[in-house]
């Protein structure tokens, strides 16, 4: 195992008719103006956004409110956000919704209080100070409720780029499972993905000795096999949601991936396609995943049979570890298939004739050096090749 | 699954070396005058000590000392260093041990700021202030290093009583893996004990339908299972003793137990045995446990079940799932005396003619109604024939 920090000071608020809580748990983190960060008009009909007001209103708290989130979150809102953090003196912001309401949130806070572009952030400056950040969970997906983590895309050149930063983990996030069950099948099933996605990129790791973390991983895995198909089948269905919308927080607050190296070429593939055909990261993901793991397979074929048995309850082929490892990555794709996911291009709305654009930009876009690094370092050509498997 | 808040902000740092950043950490979280709290004489030996002041030194952090914690900490040693803080106006208690120490170090830090006797917050006060706390570990067992709680036995009537409280959850919390690879082997069988009797005591649960706290809790016990008899084949693996000391934090930072009833009856009955005959916690846990479950496994016969078969590799008996639920009972029994733990009152030294008086103590001490409830509601006359199968 390698050493490692873990800092993970998020307050979880978790269960029913909790964001009701919100104004209380504002001001228990020393915020006096907020600004309620939404997405789109499912937080409104709901009633959700309604009673967080209220919340708000009980504690004597003034907001003001700036909605029109986008999934894969755009760099202008964020400036946006930004102007009237500044204008309004807010000192705290408050994400009502999925990661992309989060991951913009987590951005106009850092760039509240910075001097220069916030995109230098998302190009490789640590953010060490940022406004404090509240979430309301209302999507199991991204994780980031109890990451340190924002992604944002920026609308020139559509780049999908990452930042990170202690300061922006969320001071408090209120996890209410009943607020994910009006979520549409596909985008619960998206979000299902993207929560074993995260595990995966953990799992697949050059590190070794780290049965612990292995183990956890497995177990959030497992989780997801047997709680997914669940919520696909009976959307109401809160215990289901309830074990899923933990099994997110913990796949993602890095708790089960500490000492280890880990991937994220699966993510940084499929980023972007979702930036250039603004399709759910989750499905970008479904149809990602299984061919980066076919590629890299016989660069650790044990850890992928491991995967294959313990996860996927297939035998272990002892004579031949391949076809176990190979058979573990066919039962992935099939469960992703089953809960209702795209598994090629065609059924994601992505061309073939893109391929060499998505390519340039994933390897030479900024500033990148022709190649990624993961758990294998992957080139152009490999990259070219992994994208034409998605065909 | 229940509604529940989870809350974890300890800073660990974790590998090789790492007790050399003792005083920056110190120094991070506002220490400016400092009490070491220590046990017997392993640590001053080893030259970890003097590491530790070393690292205080450099950072300019004056600091006094108070060694002499033994194993089952008393409330003797708590009074003397509140006296010892007060007087030398210390701000930060920093514990260099396994849970003895820190359980220690934060009754000291709690009484310190408290105006009447600390033994209040050990019957049933909540901790609501504190002097800020750090660890530096060299026992993996407790889980104290990232838990609100504590554990003091008052030396007047021997009760060994628990407290709690964010308050006294650690600032940070130094790992460092190699600390305890000098650990004499029944030591860490007793740590290792102890952790898997965490992870127990959660898993008993009459919560339903808890499957990602389940899985995270059986991935943990997996974990112990393979690295368990590691060490005690080879002390200085460093590896599997860095896999046992996350686990040991993850078992009881209550990650994996939320939403859900725990137990705790296992914990209860062992402490009168240790506060009694003055046993290790986790070699007292190795008797009670196995006698324990198979008195209430009857409550609750598909989740014993389901232990067997996931974690201790059973085969399933659909037609008699009792049958697994003992099989599973015995194995994990087994397992204990092969890593050297006692199976019984004679080889842990308690006597059967003291039964009455631990009944006594352990449902009517305290203020206790006669009976103690976790898992099962259990009598006195519950508890004496668990003692009873344990002679």
């Amino acid at each position: 195992m390698e050493n490692f920090t873990f800092y993970s000071p998020t307050f979880f608020v978790f269960g029913k008719d909790t964001e009701n809580e919100a104004g209380s748990y504002v001001k228990k983190f020393g915020g006096n103006k907020v600004l309620i960060h939404y997405g789109g008009n499912s937080a409104k009909r709901s009633g959700l956004l309604d009673r967080v007001e209220a919340s708000l209103q009980k504690e004597g708290i003034p907001y003001v409110m700036l909605g029109g989130v986008k999934p894969n979150p755009r760099s202008g809102l964020v400036y946006e956000g930004i102007e009237l953090c500044r204008k309004e003196s807010v000192d705290f912001v408050l994400a009502v919704g999925g990661g992309s309401a989060i991951d913009s949130a987590k951005a106009i806070a850092a760039g509240t209080v910075y001097d220069g572009d916030f995109w230098d952030f998302y190009s490789g400056k640590p953010i060490t100070e940022a406004l404090p950040v509240g979430t309301i969970l209302t999507i199991a997906a991204a994780g980031s409720e109890g990451s340190p983590d924002s992604v944002i895309t920026k609308e020139e050149g559509m780049f999908k780029r990452g930042a990170s930063g202690d300061a922006i983990r969320p001071k408090f996030s209120i996890l209410n499972p009943a607020l994910t069950q009006t979520l549409p099948a596909y985008q619960s099933a998206a979000g299902i993905t993207d929560i074993m996605a995260h595990l995966y990129e953990r799992y697949l790791t050059n590190t070794k000795e780290v049965e612990v973390t292995d183990r956890l991983i497995e177990a959030l895995l497992l989780t997801m096999k047997h709680e997914g198909p669940r919520v696909i089948a009976d959307p109401d269905n809160y215990e289901a949601r309830a074990n899923i919308m933990w099994a997110g927080m913990m796949a993602h607050n890095n708790s089960c991936g500490v000492g280890r190296s880990q991937d994220w070429n699966s993510h940084n593939i499929e980023h972007e396609l979702s930036a250039l055909y603004d399709c759910a990261h989750g499905a970008g993901l479904a149809v990602t995943m299984p061919a980066v793991f076919k590629y890299v397979m016989n660069h650790d074929v044990m850890r992928f049979a491991k995967a294959a048995v313990r996860v996927w309850g297939c035998q272990m082929d002892f004579d031949h570890p391949e076809v176990t490892a190979l058979e573990g990555i066919e039962a992935f794709r099939s469960f992703l298939i089953s809960i209702g996911m795209p598994k090629n291009f065609a059924e994601l709305g992505a061309k073939e004739e893109d391929i060499p654009k998505l390519v340039e930009v994933l390897c030479r876009g900024d500033g990148r050096d022709g190649s990624i690094y993961g758990f294998v370092k992957l080139t152009e050509e490999d990259c070219t090749k992994i994208y034409q498997m998605m065909v």
